[in-house]
């Protein structure tokens, strides 16, 4: 199996585990992992690590519209360095600053791999699904998208200061939190938006129109790919950007925008059925994490 | 810096990190990641991994005298393979059951090591230190030591049932709820007897006089162990036992006895400085997670 056919085998099999995060009473949790050779390149400061690893799981928690209130995290590497075992704590803890949830440590691994493992916790009383999109409802996304796809040339050109700047996003939970009052299905874009889309039509038996051009691609994308086929694979199918792909009915999107602390931009239309960008199919594409 | 200093360093750092479970407004949360290599002999069944793994972080919720609530685990591997996952999850769903948590999921990841990075949450509005023994005190264990020094034996052996069968430990969340009103300090033996009284009569200013006799070894070791001194070590120093232990004023021993759900057992008294066992220096030593 790979790990999607995985995941859905155990969604099936467990009542509690949610789209983005599990919940408990209104209690948010989430958990991932993270590995030095698949998530973070050559170059990676381990603030950076601390930074993406921890927001990664705030994002989850971003996803279901909830609070995000506490983090920690299992730091697993071959060596226990001081500089570097703080600078992944000051990471940590600022991402957790941004989203006003605290950092409360965790746990120390000895391991060949530098690792990471992940827990965020929320509060919602009124968790965002990814199956209330319904046809003519907008699909927005927030901020930009391809950050960290462009982060990846810029470490593998050197240049590591710009490369660790996009690395570090801020998890959308106060976005979260101000569409949880009109949106009818979120979920974060970790997986791409092309893949969170597919997501979201299964889940909500619907489709959907994208217009390519609505697309907000970051400006790193267009310094460093080399042509439109480039500089759309990287915006639509890359991922990794922990951006939130959201729908809102036609009559709220305005007040959604104005709500929302963050640019948030339609890219397009729930339909019935099908998932495609400018009148042609857009594939179930993307970041399958532990594939690569 | 090897783990144990860099956990010190680290906890002078974090204002919310508590002893072995973080506590943020009454919520307990502790995580733990555990690797193929250096916890999980060959022969341990993928339900046994689940079990254990969840059932340590547990553990850590049982230490604080909480309310264990859920528990979620990153299951990471080369593949996934269905019977295994199903096997790991009943496993980790069956320990959560035992001890009125629920296992609400977590997440698949790609690594070239079975690798689990588990999360427990609980609830308390009393956690219990480490830092509250006095002198004069009872020194408490529940349950036996060494069930884990016999089972790696017994793997190695090729005896896999039996070896399993002491793998699956029952976290003592039900002890240290009913210990919770009586314990001054308490925290779990992960690390082996030798080594958590140390940890203890650092954190409390103490020393300990113990009862070598009176140590309750399992009678697993007793099958396993070639002598004494061989069977002293396993019960003593290995760890990886899970059980608690606790001091309790000598005059509500009797009381805590009672109302103690598992077996417990004084192994000693709280003095004011020095861990000896029969008068004897008891060596600072056991199992350091990441050191073997």
């Amino acid at each position: 199996m790979d790990e999607r056919e995985a995941l859905t085998m155990l969604a099936a099999d467990l009542d509690d585990a949610g789209d983005d995060a599990a919940i408990v009473d209104g209690l948010v949790v989430t958990t991932d992992m993270l590995h030095e050779r698949t998530d973070f390149p050559d170059g990676t400061t381990r603030y950076t690590a601390g930074w993406r690893a921890v927001g990664a799981s705030l994002s989850d928690v971003a996803a279901m519209g909830a609070r995000a209130t506490a983090a920690v995290a299992v730091y697993a590497a071959p060596e226990f360095d001081r500089e570097e075992l703080r600078a992944f704590v000051a990471g940590a803890s600022d991402v957790c600053d941004a989203v006003d949830a605290a950092y409360v440590g965790g746990d120390l691994d000895g391991h060949d791999e530098f690792t990471v493992a992940t827990t965020a916790l929320g509060e919602t009383d009124d968790p965002i699904p990814r199956s209330g999109a319904e046809s003519g409802d907008a699909v927005c996304v927030t901020g930009t998208l391809g950050r960290s796809a462009a982060a990846l040339e810029l470490f593998d050109a050197g240049e590591h200061e710009r490369a660790n700047d996009l690395f570090r996003f801020e998890p959308r939970v106060a976005a979260g939190r101000a569409l949880a009052a009109d949106a009818t299905a979120m979920m974060d874009s970790s997986d791409g938006l092309a893949r969170s889309l597919h997501q979201l039509a299964e889940a909500s038996a619907c489709g959907f129109e994208i217009e390519g051009d609505a697309v907000p691609i970051d400006d790193a994308v267009d310094e460093v790919s080399d042509d439109d086929a480039e500089r759309r694979e990287m915006g639509l199918s890359f991922g990794e950007d922990f951006e939130l792909v959201v729908t809102v009915p036609d009559d709220r999107l305005d007040a959604a925008v104005e709500r929302c602390p963050t640019p948030l931009t339609r890219v397009g239309t729930v339909v019935d059925s099908g998932v495609e960008i400018d009148g042609e199919p857009l594939p179930d594409r993307g970041f399958t994490h532990g594939d690569d």
